[in-house]
């Protein structure tokens, strides 16, 4: 299999973690300058019509883009340790607070830091007004998520999953636009130690 | 089990199509006045702390938010007819897919939807400039889903999924910002016909 990913984006670096807490290793990386726009390239998007990354290439020529997407993929092919739940409620939970975080986090940094920074403002419009109005969504999608973490162990539960991998690309993304992840939400900051010492982290 | 929710709403229409589609029909519909911001209550949010619709509730309290994690607990619940995929590349296809339609379609109308209309503005800033770029960018989507269904039957290849359902209630919710599927996009309109013509569409 062929993972095509940019590395410092947080997308890959979700299946990345993925794939190490999952034990899976021969994935050949290949990098794709999104800067540059490669991903908007015919010959990338013959692989995945999207035009993101990452995309996983399996060795039949088979395409699947997007990160949740090709965990899904892994998870079908290697189900232990289950990073998507074992029964329905888990599975619902999972989804549920996988979801919570991409939108209330993983989108607002995108949506800030791409209006903000103007990094893309060679291929698509950008409204600081937005931009501005973003950045204030993301500390509450933080806030969101210190009130959760006050509660539960893990973003779904008492188990790590998928959910918690959205969450630390997510948190440590928002480093883009000086959001950290300090003592000011407590509950955070005790989850963000603990996912962040795990071995995948470094993926 | 009771299903919360704001029936002119594209998210939960998705998931009572998903529960037409699977048979499910000892579903409860409780509606919650988003208009009036009874979703952001603390009643509410005691159910489902993200604070949107829709929420199902299951007879012994336990409550998932968010339409596709609902679909999950149901598709756990009752395998048949699979519509998040039986194998693991349909099932990764199927979310690439049901994720595609998400970010470039029902993102877009949502976004360009608050953001021009103000609909929300009592409890949200929003920003006309950034609503007029995502309704250009709702116009790409189409394009978009348009191309993809010149090559496939379905949003995920030759069989019904989740992905369609949520095509479905993206493509029909655009009519509040007055993009309509046409004969200006030939494919999107030979698919929107079939998929409106299953009897779960008027769920």
């Amino acid at each position: 299999m062929r993972l095509h990913q940019f590395a410092q984006s947080p997308n890959p670096r979700r299946v990345r973690i993925f794939m190490a807490e999952k034990g899976i290793q021969d994935v050949e990386l290949v990098e794709v300058d999104i800067r540059a726009g490669e991903n908007l390239s015919d010959a990338y998007r013959a692989k995945n019509p999207l035009g993101v990354v990452p995309t996983l290439e399996l060795d039949d020529g088979t395409c699947i883009g997007e990160s949740v997407a090709i965990c899904r993929y892994l998870e079908g092919i290697k189900p232990e340790p289950s990073l998507f739940g074992s029964d329905p409620v888990s599975q619902g939970r999972i989804e549920m607070w996988n979801r919570g975080v991409e939108f209330n986090v993983l989108l607002q940094v995108a949506m800030s830091f791409r209006n903000l920074s103007g990094i893309f403002a060679d291929r698509e419009k950008t409204s600081k007004e937005f931009g501005e109005i973003s950045l204030e969504r993301l500390a509450q999608g933080f806030d969101l998520l210190d009130r959760r973490l006050a509660e539960t162990e893990f973003m779904a539960g008492d188990s790590f999953s998928v959910a918690d991998i959205t969450a630390l690309c997510s948190v440590d993304f928002a480093s883009v636009v000086k959001v950290p992840v300090d003592d000011q939400r407590p509950n955070l900051q005790r989850w963000h130690q603990v996912v962040s010492a795990r071995p995948s982290a470094g993926a």
